[in-house]
């Protein structure tokens, strides 16, 4: 008898048609015999109606009151689900954050899971309850109620299932899986089959769309096997995978794009020690990512510096940067939104030289101008023209043999 | 520098203006000093819609699941005043029924306090916080939500302030205070300045529309003062007092009807010892209450035997006496939908005679006939028909000296 979690997203509880589709599913693994835990989002669309109705009441609402509001949303689908299998005369219990224990830090709207006693939801699955906990929601250590930020249902279940033990945790969400590329770009990407929980965190820009990040960290530190399916069709999924299982790994398993970044460049630094601290200390004090850097040494002592933070902060970051550039005597501040950032993952790279030859080979025949280049082990991503991106990802995703066979 | 408990009901936190206006008024109070704790209700209207949505996934929504469910509401309105005072600068912090040990029995949906740690709300209080909690709601001692039925959030008000030691718990709703009829029915209603907590509990029709009747036993019990009044404008409303402070009080304080009872008579019942049980035991095994009760006795040992019980389980009471008629031998089972209780209540009843003689003579002169009655130490009720209800409580209320002076 295995121990199964759940995870159902916000579309596939989005009313009670949808939330009884659930429930069926759910039983259906509960009559052949396992252990059935159910992590749910927030219906659809309620988060956001929430946080606009904090917005009425607040310009800024205080974030431990916010997260109060929050957690109703994932009370309320927890409840539906459990009187729904109560109602079809299933056991069932719906549990809350600090019901099922998971402990977080202080950092309200944005909370990090600490720990989870999960002593509750032992109980309740040894007298062969279903147990339904509400996703996102947690409590600190003072017992005051934390949310765990955007997509973190999915952290909640990734870390049930670790605390648990668990065979397996399902991510049921509104795509089949996670693609080579994304199907709305490239008509020819393939589902996976199987993808290392390395990759998926490597093609974050795809990945988020799938899973929070965040849980994969989390099933990778804690060994959960993952597994991504529609809960809309019964297609087999993506499997995420914990360690190296699979040595006839692709070399490439996916191409990904991101156009949420935008690209600040300073013009003619004086070229002198302790002068990038200058440039990027104000924006760490922002709370400003700064993703990729790169340096070009002029001639004369001078130096140009461009580096690239996320769309939503440019025009906080590039107000800094002028102030900046006046203080250090730069000559210039350009900045530029109209970037995309193109990424080849691969675990296989690890082993495979070339790839990034190929990369760049592949784009330049394609005209397509590469401007900044950052790579990781397992990753090698290109920033190009905004426009250019869908294009990029496509002859890539053939260059690297992906196209689905027709 | 006193405590002041401050409940706001639906239709006081109906919307984000009036959460506002709420906010406002108990800030005024924070700043003459006082301790506040404020309890809420759920928006108006927002309870029924999740019962509704509640009966879309289940016929019988399971207890348990109802009530995590319908907790969602006065958390949602408790997160927003909180976030509405921080935006204020007013410290404050928002604890929900089981932050404030707010103990139950297991009897959800319609759970009995036994019990209020009270311990987070005083650590608050002493920290100089604006302490908002959820109402309507708590834990049992298994850490399950329950809830207190409808207008329980009274209940969790006064149970607070007895825990608390408040001076006062004044409850604030979309009335201005008790009135001595109903001012829909009696134009010369007045708004009482005082009343018992004894004669309020026997005002129970017309107390119930003001404050939850469980509310006004645990203030007796407890000997908390509560002050009902609106939240839509700053009239004095009405004192509900505990014990016997005013000895200069009115024969009489209020009339009441209503029309929520419906009568059933066995006629031509044998005469015999146990008959009483063998007509009652049925309809207490079906927990339906029985309020009045008259016997009649006939001749040739037979008697014919009246009784009432609510509307709503008109019909049922009626099915089971059918077949309790055919059991016993009773010759005819008769009901009746259209009656109508009218009371006269006052504590001065105790010590002043000739009250009931007033009321029938009163009755009498407009030709209303009285079908039942029944008394307490300070309540006389009249069963009379329906369509005379309204009649029957102007013309007592004007002769028992009750009309406001033009």
């Amino acid at each position: 008898m295995a121990i199964i979690v759940q995870k159902f997203g916000g579309t596939s509880v989005a009313n009670p048609e949808r939330i009884r589709n659930v429930a069926k599913r759910v039983a259906k693994n509960f009559d052949q015999g396992n252990d059935m835990v159910v992590i749910l989002s927030a219906m659809a669309g309620v988060t956001d109606s929430l946080i606009h109705l904090a917005g009425q009441m607040a310009d800024s609402p205080d974030r431990r009151e916010l997260d109060v509001l929050l957690a109703t949303g994932e009370q309320t689908t927890a409840a539906l689900l459990a009187m729904t299998l109560k109602s079809m005369n299933y056991p069932a219990v719906s549990l809350l954050g600090y019901q099922a224990e998971v402990v977080t830090d202080h950092n309200y709207s944005n909370a990090r899971i600490l720990d989870i006693g999960a002593s509750r939801i032992k109980e309740m699955l040894e007298k062969r309850n279903i147990v339904v906990v509400a996703g996102f929601q947690g409590t600190d250590a003072e017992g005051n109620i934390t949310t765990l930020g955007r997509g973190g249902s999915d952290t909640s279940a990734v870390a049930i299932a670790a605390a648990l033990k668990a065979n397996v945790c399902e991510i049921y969400t509104d795509v089949d899986g996670v693609y080579t590329a994304d199907p709305n770009v490239c008509s020819k990407a393939r589902k996976l089959d199987k993808i290392s929980c390395e990759e998926m965190l490597e093609m974050a820009s795809l990945g988020a769309k799938v899973l929070h990040i965040r849980s994969v960290e989390f099933a990778l530190k804690h060994n959960v096997t993952v597994y991504v399916r529609s809960s809309f069709n019964e297609e087999e999924g993506t499997m995420v995978i914990n360690g190296d299982h699979d040595m006839e790994r692709p070399v490439v398993s996916g191409i990904t794009y991101s156009k949420n970044e935008a690209r600040i460049t300073l013009k003619k630094v004086p070229d002198q020690p302790g002068i990038a601290a200058k440039i990027f200390s104000p924006i760490a004090d922002a709370k400003i990512n700064v993703d990729m850097i790169i340096q070009n040494t002029r001639a004369e002592g001078q130096t140009d510096l461009t580096f690239t933070v996320p769309k939503t902060e440019f025009k906080k970051a590039l107000d800094i940067e002028r102030k900046v550039a006046e203080q250090i005597g730069a000559e210039q501040v350009l900045g530029d939104e109209n970037i995309a950032k193109v990424s080849v993952t691969g675990i296989g790279m690890k082993s495979h030289s070339g790839v990034a030859l190929k990369m760049f080979d592949c784009l330049a025949a394609e005209n397509i101008n590469i401007t900044m280049i950052s790579t990781s082990e397992i990753r090698i991503s290109c920033v190009v023209e905004e426009k250019k991106a869908e294009l990029a990802v496509r002859v890539l995703h053939t260059a690297f043999g992906l196209d689905r066979e027709e």
